[in-house]
C-alpha cells in the first residue's frame, strides 16, 4: 500500500483511526533513551487498547529511565533486541527518525503488518505505513488524547496520568511557546479524569538524593557566559559530578535562565563522546545547529552527539552556536 | 451594614457583583511585599473596571518588585502612605489579614465607602464590608477571572496576562495540589484571550544576571539535610550571597526537591531579623508551624519572621519543624 500521510490535523482522520478499530497484537515501540512524551504516549495508547481487548507489548532499544518509574504500566516496558511476530500494528510515537530505534524498525517491518508513526516533530521522516504528524501539537501526548477521544476509549486515571506527564514534560511544565489553549483544555480533561498534577510534579522534580544539591551547586559554579552575554554553557568532564546528577537534572535550563543568553548549551563527556543539549529562546533555531552534527529536535530544544575530547567538542559546538547567534542578530 | 460573606463559592453572587455594577473611583489596595497573585489580580480587575468607565488607583505599602515589571499596567502601582477620599470601592485581593496593609486599611475605612475583600486563603479574617473567600480556588486569579466573566468584562490581552501570571505563580507553574480542572480551563481561556505562557515564564524565570548562577551554586552547596532526611534547610547569613539572589531565586524549592524531605526551610538574615519560608509536602501543615511565630500562609507554603541572630533563629525554627514532622509521622 502507499503510505498514508496526515499532516498537521489535530483530530485524527479515519485513515489514522482505522488500524485501531479492530483488535489483535500491537507493539508500542520506543526509541533510544525514551523520555516521558514517548513512554507516556505509548503506555496511554497501549493501556487503552488493552481495555478494548488488544494484546499489547511495550518496549524499545533502551529501558525506561528510573525517574519515570512512576508512570502507570511502565514496568511492562522492556528492552528489546529481537521482535517476534506476527504483530498486527507497530506504533511509534514522538520518533521523527526510524534510525532512533537502533534497527528495531527493520525487524518491525518484517514481523509487523502495519507501521503507525504518530509525532509532532517538523523533521519527521514519514517512515510509517500510516503517518500522523501534527506539528501544531505541543506534545505527542495531545495527539494521543485526541486519538483516544476519537476512538471513544475511556480515560482511566492510568491513561490520564501518562498523557498528563507527556504533555507536562514536553511543554516544560506549561511554559514553552508551543503551549496553546488546546494544551490547557486537554490538561483540564486529564486532571478531571484522575491525573494529579502535584503527584506528577513531585515524581519528576522532587526525587533528588540528599547529596544532589551539593553536586548541583558544584556544577552551577562552572556555568560560563560569553562576554556579550548571548551564549551560556556548561561543559562537564566525566566524573566531575556523579552521572545521576548529570542525567536527572535539567542542567541546560540553568544557563538558559540568564536573561541575556540566546542559546544555552550543556556538554556532557562520556565514553569518549560528548552529548550536547541545546536550548534557544525563539530567535535562534537550535535544531539547525544540532543538524550540523547529525542531531535534531525542535526550534527551541535540540541535541546531538559529538566525538572527541571535551575541550575540542566544546570549541567546535560553541563556534557553530556563535555563528547561529550572530546570524540571527544580523537578520 | 452588616458584612456580606460569601464562602467558597467559585462563582460570585449578586452581593459580590453589586459593588462593581455602577462606576466611580476604585482603589486597588495591595499588601506588604506584593506578589504576582496580588498584583496580577488588582491590575486585571482595575484595568477591566477602567474599561467600564471607572477611575482606578493602584497601590499599597510597598512597591511592586522589579521581577514583576512586565505585568501590563504595573507602572501605575504606587507606594501609598496617605489615602485621599472619597473612594467608592476599596478592593483587597489575596490579603487574608488587613494588618498586612500597614495601616492603610484603617485609612481606607475612613475615606472609602465600601471595602471588598477577595481571597482564597483559609485563614482570611473577613474584614471587608463584602467578603468573598473561595478556598477551593488555586489562586485569587481564578476568582477574578470568574468575577470578570460574571460582569461580562472583556478579557483583553493585558487583563489575561495579569490573571495568567497570578495563577501561574500561585500554582508553582501548574504543579501544586491546589490545581484543579478549573485552573487549567481558565488558563486555556486566558491563553486564548492573549496571555502568552512563554513570555510570562521567560519574564519570571529567565531574567537572571550573568553571575547569578555562580551565586546560586554557592548557596546550594550550603543546603543541609537532617540525618533522617525529613528536614531540609538553607540558612543564609547577611551578605553571603547578594540580596538580589536571595530574593529572586525560589531557593526554598531546592531543599524541598530532595525526595525524603517533608518540610523545607529557607532562613534569610537581614537587619537583625530572619525571614523564614516553609514548604511542606502535604503530610505536614507548615501554616501551623509559621503561626507559632506569628506568620501564616497555606498548608504547603507559609512564612514568618523571627527576631534574633541566625544560628539561634535556625535552632528555634528547626525545633518547631521537627516537632511537626515527628508528630505527622506518628499520626
Amino acid at each position: 500500500m502507499s503510505p498514508i500521510v496526515e499532516h498537521s490535523t489535530p483530530v485524527p482522520s479515519a485513515a489514522v483511526l482505522g488500524p485501531f478499530g479492530g483488535g489483535g497484537h500491537a507493539l508500542m515501540l520506543g526509541h533510544v533513551h525514551p523520555d516521558a512524551d514517548v513512554l507516556g504516549t505509548l503506555l496511554a495508547l497501549g493501556l487503552a487498547l488493552e481495555g478494548r481487548g488488544w494484546t499489547v507489548t511495550y518496549g524499545g532499544p533502551h529501558p525506561a529511565p528510573a525517574l519515570l518509574a512512576f508512570l502507570p504500566g511502565v514496568e511492562r516496558y522492556r528492552t528489546l533486541t529481537m521482535l517476534d511476530g506476527p504483530i498486527d500494528v507497530v506504533v511509534l510515537t514522538d520518533c521523527p527518525n526510524p534510525q532512533r530505534t537502533e534497527g528495531l524498525i527493520e525487524q518491525a517491518r518484517r514481523v509487523g503488518k502495519l507501521i503507525v508513526n504518530i509525532d509532532h516533530h517538523p523533521d519527521n521522516r514519514r517512515y510509517g505505513d500510516v503517518n500522523w504528524v501534527d506539528t501544531s501539537a505541543a506534545a505527542t501526548g495531545e495527539m494521543i488524547y485526541e486519538l483516544l477521544t476519537a476512538l471513544g476509549a475511556p480515560l482511566t486515571p492510568a491513561v490520564a496520568t501518562n498523557l498528563f506527564t507527556a504533555i507536562h514534560t514536553d511543554t516544560g511544565s506549561f511554559r514553552y511557546s508551543n503551549v496553546t489553549p488546546r494544551t490547557f483544555a486537554i490538561a483540564a480533561a486529564l486532571v478531571a479524569a484522575g491525573a494529579r498534577p502535584e503527584v506528577v510534579s513531585e515524581s519528576l522534580y522532587e526525587r533528588r538524593a540528599p547529596d544532589a544539591l551539593r553536586w548541583l551547586g558544584e556544577a552551577l559554579t562552572r556555568v560560563e557566559i560569553s562576554e556579550d552575554g548571548r551564549l551560556g554553557w556548561l561543559a562537564l568532564p566525566t566524573g566531575l559530578v556523579p552521572e545521576r546528577i548529570v542525567e536527572s537534572e535539567e542542567l541546560v535550563n540553568y544557563p538558559r535562565s540568564v536573561a541575556s543568553v540566546r542559546v544555552a548549551c550543556l556538554l556532557r563527556e562520556r565514553d569518549g563522546e560528548v552529548k550536547v543539549s541545546l536550548r534557544g529562546k525563539g530567535d535562534v533555531d537550535v535544531q539547525k545547529i544540532a543538524a550540523q552534527f547529525g542531531g535534531g529536535g525542535h526550534v527551541n530544544a535540540a541535541g546531538c552527539t559529538v566525538i572527541g575530547p571535551l575541550p575540542e567538542a566544546t570549541r567546535v559546538v560553541l563556534a557553530a552556536v556563535r555563528r547561529a547567534v550572530d546570524g540571527s542578530r544580523m537578520s
